[in-house]
């Protein structure tokens, strides 16, 4: 809606330093902790319920120890680790209907 | 972020019958029961945990027989109640800045 995709993942690992140079992108953790490094040597830490919105052109690295549930709202065109690509990159079109 | 706000507010009883004819309109019970009135003649009932987004140009009016906590995702263009203006209408400065 308002070509925002609001999506629904489960995460575990590391993902990769990676920034969207057009898009917000907004983490709403439902249950367990994830870490989003960023860069200038900042990290927040998201527990259940609580959110965090990373800005656009802004570098961060999603980081979950244990599996985290989490609610994404991203612009339609986000690319999942920007212009980064790296086996654990899933394209838009396999984030919309999974194998 | 992204043009949307994401908005947390307490509803209780009926609003007004209006549109949004630009802006698709996300609403997420977080506690109570939100009926959403449609037209055709159409309702949706929304429980915690449960959400409906109100396409753009379509009429709607939501009912809180109780009170309800909502998420309200919308884009930052959207008037409160459309083209239509009642007493319950809040313009978004009072939104964003409650008296």
């Amino acid at each position: 809606m308002n070509d925002q995709y609001v999506k629904v993942a489960k995460l575990l690992g590391e993902l990769v330093w990676h920034a969207h140079d057009q898009e917000d992108e907004m983490f709403l953790v439902v249950y367990g902790t994830l870490r989003i490094q960023l860069e200038g040597d900042r990290e927040v830490s998201l527990s259940a319920g609580e959110f965090f919105v990373v800005p656009k052109g802004v570098q961060h690295n999603p980081v979950a120890d244990e599996e985290v549930g989490v609610v994404l709202i991203e612009t339609v065109t986000t690319a999942h680790t920007g212009s980064v690509q790296v086996e654990g990159t899933v394209p838009i079109e396999r984030q919309i209907a999974p194998e």
